[in-house]
């Protein structure tokens, strides 16, 4: 029938009765191996490399040049609080990073910027995915957090390599922006995926091709529209906040593409909240779609039980055995009985077509 | 059926994990051709041409008179991107200009103002077009774009030809103005098709004129509105912005029009909720049109059945065989029997009539 | 069946490519006389005038006095120009006069204000007429526009004469209160017939005295709830900004008397509110209503199918023409069988009794 | 059937046409006597006296003491007119204090302050009273005004008698706070009721315990929740207002009473949402609970027309009068036909067992 | 059938004509002991103490140290009141100490800080358990108020014991931002039970595995939800105002938990609010499945009478006893007849699968 789904709800970890600001990962992908990558580079070079170990990434913090620390595999807490530690993050932030249930936000400190986003993805079984990230950003390096390697920010790393755009020349702030961006560029992504689904239900109901099934999908759909929604409607107010605010951090020409971003966050927005009312809308059309199959079912029922009932009453009658009944006699009772019979059946057809019920 | 709709999803170009700023045209006119028209005016004199490179284009910015360049074929990238640079437009106004999902927005820089809307009517088959227009104007000139050609400017090309009207006395900020009133009054137009749908929908529910295309009617409408909204609702904003602000390119005496503007958008917006909130309250009509067909339906099965039903019995009755039936031997049982028959017909006959089902 | 409705639509004249600020009367009264009245008074005396020339109220402008000119029937577009441009109003403002689809507003210019407003009331024949008035008021004059002569202001007029209130002593400013004044008690009639027909709707929903009209009459109701809303809701923030803003045509003693009208068009719009929520209630009753009548149809159905059919199942058994059957044979087989048929019928009773089906 | 409604809205006197602040009562208790009674009170002594004349109230507005005015019977308007213009209140806030359809309202002036608020209450009868209250507060008087006498008040006359509690140490300010407190109070035990209600509603909805009798309860308890949102919801802004404007009347001491009081008013109004939204979810239980109810009916139908229509059939065919049909001669042709026939029904009451119809 | 309520409302005692600020207790553990524990610590040292007598805990007041008063068993309204006006609460706080149904509130006084809030959490027997808690804290103390003792601090409790995290060395703020952040937690866990609930009632429904009791479990499930949410929403406004006012009692190095907790505020609000929208979408999911039984019943029904009723018919008319009717006399009539009826009832057969009803 349906795809069963996973029971998210019961393989979470408790959070009750944590001191504040511990690290305990609550996410599912528990046996993720630890991923981390650095971009070094200014506008001149760029090295990549690839580090066994968290401590490696330390030397960055008193670099000259900008550093993109990407931190892939959430489970590894320890990992993640030395790292955090040595760049400063406050405690509660670490806790953040690795709390998987945790909102969109941005918390704004004197010396660095921390935003809090979901990436959300179609994978190829065409399971929606949404990946807790978490982008710090100082004077000098980017750190990024994610759930698991992905291929969100491919296209950051490509320009980078290849010093395209204007990723080399401006400071932590653009990087920064870049990745939102590249995140914000998936979510229109998923918009065109729910699109697409509500589109086929309204097909399979425009032609009334509706069974049970179509409810349980209306329902997954509305289901799969809430989890976006829950996703992207705080991000908007995280952009609102990093475009709006005055930071040491945030370039004046930086704000023109924070603002490109906060209109693309109320685009998206707004996309999902059309779907949203059309998705909502369906459950009515199939209702409609099942008052009037029943109606159809009752139409047959009812032609045929009223041509055939009073023809089976006239059969009844010249089937009673009363010695006096003098159309059995006739000699041609039999044919005007059926006369009758035939005259009455045409008058109930004649009047069921009237009505365009036949 | 139903009209084929038109495929809208399936045929985006993916926009994923572009630079930002780079003008990539996404929307369905890809073999338009490239229009460009320049009126060059000042209060005494008017000049008309049609341009062949997008070059000569680039002499009206140092002119000292008045320069509306219409810009027509999204499709041309190339050319916008040139345009766009020579008048110092930002390069992210340059994606979204070519952008046709981009939402109706201002965006307001210290040279000149940028503004994006959609231009809605309903073409020759009555099918709703929505045109993805900007419009960037400066000192001396105003450059609008659009997906193609269409009729919607030619009131304001007539009026400046005829030296009607203020437009040719007035600044830039008036042109940009004069178009959007344009657009705006096209909006009317919408509304005004959307009404009589309703009410054509309306009027059918009325006349209990209904049968399973209704709700796909209903549907289509729902859609429609939900879409013709989109367009429309962020318009309101973006003339209170421009309404409000204060710019040097926005004179004094433009402001009372711009006031003017902003009530038109809020009338057209609210006209449209209107229409929406009846056209949501027609599925419920629709409901209760079915149900009670339902009840008719039931009625007619009910009498059929219940008069017969124990007429039938009593037939059965004398069909029976038995040795000894006293009544079968009576001289005028048979008549009896249908006396009987009929008195309980009619009694049955009036019950119904007092429960006012016939 | 049901009242045939205007065709409001259809016969809307185009206001498509038209220049701003050109006076083109839309409504539907085209053949409307124009009639121009003038109050002109002071705390001493007060004249009445009837003019028959437009030209006749341009001395009042200059006037010690106070003058009130009434102007009625929109259509006379030229007189309406020329009055306009004498007393100084703005080429838009003239636009919107004429234009009675524009919406409730204020416009506040420096040396007079403008307030356009809905007159609202059920005409003798019970059509709720809808009316586009327009209020200009400067230092001396109150102009006031309608697109017909009606009695909303004849309390007005009687106080005047009579000297009544502070009608004579207070300035501009009161006047126009007292129009709008009179125009929102106007309001309430409205909303107390609208009351009256939410409860005769519900009355009948009540005692079960329900058909397919009254669907119909519900969705009426409907529609007449959202242009009174449409007409009525704006005007708050119209008082309001005559309220709070500073103008000095406002004078303090004024503004007890806005603020006792601000409350009014509050109690109103809630009042619009109640009843529009009540009557979509209605729609929820009626279709439980219908359900009823449905399931009150099955039961009759199923207590005649119910009983009958057994039975006439048993008098077919005995209607067999096998050889041998033991039970035809009995002597008093036929009175067996009866009796078998009314304990049958008589369990069955007894069990939809049970089941309150009865 | 249903408890017969007041007429409200016919036996409303017209308010059209009136002269602003001219004094009309519009309630139902038109030969309400009236009552005046004073408390007259400093810390230290306490006089009461019940006025024969509203002249011989006139004295308190010079007296060192504070003065409790309490009038009930606004339908002496003369009366209400003298004692207002007296104390010198704006003659619109004398329109208002007998204008019973008034929404709850603060105004406040230079010297007084003017609060009007609705009470309500169950009487004996189990009716829900809303009551017009208006109180206006100076330097050394609190005038109350009521529809009738009430038995609201009680509290604040016995806690003044008693000595009890601040009352008597503190201002009029505190005393108008204790009158609205008082009222407050009762609008808890109002939500109680209406609690109670909606629980007995869904009780008998649990219990299946339904009829159209129920559909009308819940209309019933929707109009009374309206009825009571309506009166208390305006009040949680008026006391917002007492609290927060800065008045020489309110002493900071009892700023926190007034906050508290807020508190209170917000309470009620969420409660009275609560209790809406659940009256509007019982609708939708009943139409689940009459759907049930139908597909019951449509069962028993079902299993009895399937199970005998086919033995019917049979019996039907035995019945023929063919020539040669063998099975009529055979010995146990009866036997075997039974035999059939209580295999076909058993095979189907299995078959709707499994479909868990019976 | 369904776990018998609770009758809260009954049992409520009257709190009308009461006096502002007198003590009254009108929860429902009448009975509770009072149980009161005292934490005195400092960085350096903690003592534990069991108080007897409340007169014991007047000591803390000036003390050096800090000490954290926990209050078990509102009942006490004696204990209460003089510990509360040793300690300097307003008599108002006391009230609402004890008053249950008071609702989340945060007032600011100039010596300490009062919080109301609700604690939230599921008992062993799977029943909603809501408390009413208040937290005082000034310069040295915390005081809390529990209707009954619970676990809900004993993480708190150990971290003080352990010396474990910030509590020792901060002050007074980080304890009762440290009480708040403990009955949060229990929040989440309170919501992951109902997302548990949901899940299930939608599971039901998607399996189809529906009957009456289905839509009780929604409304019983609506009915906790709505509660949830009353207790929840208020504590949002309530750490925003902690977090944003200036207090001497709260450090800047708090406010950075604060930000925290009010993002899991929001975050549970959220999920409240998804929760409510999948609940109140189920009601729809129920009826479509009621209606889709019904559809099923009918299909039935309307399949089994329309293949025999013809069928009988024709039975019905080789009953008859005609005199001439040449069928029966045929050889094979009856064979005949058998074949007609096969070949009516197959092509019936074919025409419903067409039709899918099969």
């Amino acid at each position: 029938m349906r795809k069963p789904r996973k029971k998210k709800v019961k393989s979470k970890k408790s959070i009750v009765n944590q001191i504040p600001g511990k690290v305990v990962y609550v996410g599912e992908k528990q046996t993720q191996d630890t991923l981390i990558e650095v971009f070094e580079y200014s506008k001149d070079f760029l090295t990549y490399k690839k580090l066994a170990q968290v401590e490696e990434a330390f030397a960055y913090k008193d670099s000259k040049n900008i550093a993109w620390i990407d931190f892939d595999g959430l489970n590894n807490t320890q990992a993640i609080e030395s790292l955090g530690n040595h760049f400063g993050l406050h405690p509660l932030l670490l806790e953040d990073i690795v709390n998987t249930r945790q909102r969109p936000k941005i918390d704004v400190y004197e010396d660095y910027i921390f935003i809090q986003i979901k990436m959300l993805y179609y994978d190829t079984q065409d399971v929606l995915i949404k990946e807790h990230v978490s982008i710090a950003f100082g004077e000098n390096y980017v750190i990024s957090f994610q759930e698991a390697e992905s291929d969100v920010f491919d296209g950051v790393r490509e320009r980078l390599q290849n010093a395209q755009g204007r990723l080399r020349t401006f400071k932590t702030d653009y990087l920064a922006y870049a990745l939102l961006d590249a995140i914000l560029d998936h979510y229109f992504e998923v918009v065109e995926q729910l699109a697409e689904k509500v589109e086929n239900l309204e097909d399979n109901l425009f032609t009334n091709n509706v069974n049970n099934q179509t409810a349980l999908d209306i329902q997954e759909l509305k289901r799969e529209i809430i989890r976006v929604r829950k996703a992207i409607f705080p991000v908007k107010e995280v952009i609102a906040r990093l475009e709006n605010g005055s930071h040491k951090l945030i370039e004046a020409r930086t704000k023109n593409y924070l603002r490109d971003l906060h209109d693309h966050g109320i685009q998206v927005a707004e996309n999902i909240e059309i779907y949203r009312e059309m998705t909502w809308g369906l459950m009515d059309m199939y209702m409609s779609s099942i008052s009037n199959k029943m109606n159809e079912v009752m139409k047959v029922l009812t032609i045929m039980a009223s041509i055939f009932i009073p023809l089976t009453f006239i059969a009844g009658i010249y089937g009673m055995n009363f010695d006096h009944m003098p159309e059995l006699d006739w000699e041609y009772g039999y044919y005007y009985t059926w006369g009758v019979m035939i005259l009455i059946s045409l008058a109930l057809v004649i009047y069921f077509k009237r009505k365009n019920w036949w």
